[in-house]
């Protein structure tokens, strides 16, 4: 694969998997072989190494830690939020991730749009309402909104949870949207 | 198919095929037999006759007139536009025409998201800058933006037909954010 | 009268009389002989006859269709919406209907400036309020407005006749933003 | 004049004139003999008399001083801030007062409304887009838009006053909104 | 000093001392005599007199006034307003009065970047949520707003004086925003 | 240290230091006696031990790396972008940084309230501009805005950096805010 090749992955330089730190390629290669292909995220951060690492250990921290909040309800987040900044990347790829988790073909398409009118529960639609506010106006957010939380069962670390969701892919949008990072063609139909 | 069952459709009442004036009928079945499905805006503006005659008759005057603008970039203004406005009928099933109209898999869900990054051409992004300024500020909408029209081949009938697309489907968005008008399951998967 | 006589009425052409489709050029007859004067969105629209037939049958539809709603009512959603989306020629040609309607020289002024402190009902302020959730975020009403409007006597009916008012003149507004549709002088004394 | 009959002024207390500081009957009833009535503003504001003297200080200081911009211009300031403001209370006084200076039955409505489409001139546009960014978005003003007040054969006295005007009726809009303060019957008829 | 070297002051001609009124070069005076330097307000607005003296009889009628606000307080809604109205010149010149009036080196800075965030007691935290929504959407205020002041012990008349702040110094943020006028570097330390 | 007494580090739980794995309390420790406190930052995430990692990777990524912008210019993009999202802790501890950083005693107050009016270079300026496009609008951010970078001699790699500190503290901004992380009293003095 050359850099030509990869131009539309991201408006700024991607390296050759040969050139990368082995951890990065070795993370890389791992994602290639259970998913099939590389998701773009990867290589438009593995221009920068160091981002690269702290970026995916913050998203490890986020989505694959222990909680009570399930996988689809953490890639529900996700796609609201992505949704509201209008980055593709994020909308696309987390919206295949989504169906997949959620065993759902029809709901990534729904939360990205309006999640007050997708085919989830009030506590679900609770949890995003709190998300979205950590995402457009979090100078506002005050214990009245985390007692809306805990009126639907959610724990102060499940707060915290869904707020950190919230605020690393509020960076992550930002980054997808001033790099052109380019969703690949395979998530599309992921999961449908 | 008893009311109840239609309850997800809308959030308010749904006639029976039967019980609806015979033109009304008569272009719901027509319909249903083209896509093998009845798109669930024809079902919820069954509730009133007129404005369903008035609609419809408004949407193919905008959208089957013959014109500059193709078919597919008629849909990626609805798209675009219905995008911000967080409707989600709007998006998914217009997502599915443009899908089938641009015959590209791809594009509904890159336009619905941020066009300014989707796989379109620099004229396109200045019809959807136009289409968008009308949805969102078109008291701000000046001389300077027919100009920026021109620059790229489009006609004074073309602004027209751009702006009233993005006003017909503004209206569009919000009786469908208010009557919760549900997306028809096929459309998700539909020209893919 | 001539094309260039007509220049200021809107920005794109606008045809003569006896160069319109006959049922066009009826109706815009009976109202120059019902209201003495041609208001300029017939002479606007009739740039495009299948657009200008849809339009004023959805017009009629909302406006003149029996129901709940006052004439005057549907007169005020049309100048409050109008005024917040900067319509000149909404404010201006509605502002004198709604003076008629209502029988009050001042009561158009104050809708389109602030509602919130026109002399009018609680009720209405509560369907205005509605309609200007739908003109302005209709991707957040949801159940808890229409309690609201409920709490005052509106019907489920009433709910969606403020809605489709609201939606419909948001179309309209954007048009007439673009068109630079031009009030006629004898809108502004009428009903003063 | 009892208290109860006057409650409709303000939504705070309005004093009787004869309680009046004599200074600020004075000037009151220099008004009512010039215009016929006591504009709402002066009885409003007569529930302080010290700002109601600083704040008639300031609006002369503006008004009334000689320089570059006509009063009719001056005027137009103060109605197309206050629409945006949404002040019910200086769009209809001031636009009575518009109407007179520019002895122009119609312009007040249009100003109001959107004055990007009024029958003024480019460099009155000029004008107003200078002061509408000052009212809504002063911390952006920078020194291109002192030039496009140039290029218009604008001084730098009159940009200062062009930001006076629209800088002090922000204020008026405020307090006018805060005190439920009414226009006077007389203003919706004047001039037109 | 001469007029070069006051540029930095304001991007308006300041005059010198010397040149001024009598009663403005007195009131000049007596505040360097107190504070030992001139605050630039006064400078900059020595260029029209006419204005300065209704300026500051504005500020002293609502500043020095009695009443229930404490001085504390009354800066505090300066703070607040002007941070979010961006405001360099206030924030950090009635920063320092803040501190110095409240003898708190750190309430300043929280009350101009988050008040809802600041060590200040829910009393004044619902005085500054009135103060705000006076700045931002004065249209909106109604007598909801006036009640939860009410429930923290507020009169109508401290109301006023809230909101009469909270528009004057909206007025203030405007004028010093246009003039680029320049905060003293004495501000910046005093009370700390 | 009791959990109580650290209540307004945090409205979530802090841990005693003597609970933290090792490399979170050695990482505290050395800040500890480099700075002679511990910001409250690094107690409120200690909360979390993997997001703590994640985070001062990240930070150090951008913050502590070589390249062209100097270590001011980026507690510029921090304090600059942490004031418009109204982020108390990130304005005070990154002002204290910034002064500090930049030798200047005044830049923070400057740059924290609006920094188009602060006395830093055109070139920052323009590096401010693009920060905050990437802050408050990142789904515009085009080619143009590229431009504007290069035209005052930024490279791609500084483009990548000043979008990658806007992006980051973004997210940090909102963890602020939702944890109600309370700036260290040191940090307002500090540098003045």
């Amino acid at each position: 694969m050359t850099q030509a090749q990869q131009a539309a992955v991201s408006r700024f330089p991607v390296p050759d998997l040969q050139d990368m730190p082995e951890d990065i390629r070795a993370r890389i290669v791992a994602v290639q072989e259970k998913s099939g292909f590389i998701p773009n995220v990867f290589l438009t951060l593995a221009h920068r190494p160091d981002e690269f690492r702290a970026f995916f250990a913050y998203h490890d921290a986020l989505m694959e830690k222990p909680g009570n909040l399930t996988k689809a309800e953490r890639e529900m987040i996700v796609v609201a939020t992505s949704g509201v900044n209008q980055c593709q990347y994020c909308v696309i790829a987390h919206g295949a991730i989504l169906r997949i988790r959620a065993k759902n073909p029809l709901i990534a398409d729904q939360v990205a749009t309006n999640y007050r009118k997708a085919d989830i529960t009030e506590r679900q639609k609770a949890m995003l309402d709190f998300a979205m506010k950590v995402s457009q106006t979090a100078h506002l957010v005050g214990e009245a909104d985390f007692e809306a939380l805990q009126a639907h069962g959610f724990s102060e670390d499940d707060a915290w949870d869904i707020a950190g969701i919230s605020a690393f892919f509020g960076m992550s949008n930002r980054i997808a949207n001033v790099t052109n990072m380019r969703p690949n063609a395979e998530f599309y139909s992921l999961g449908r």
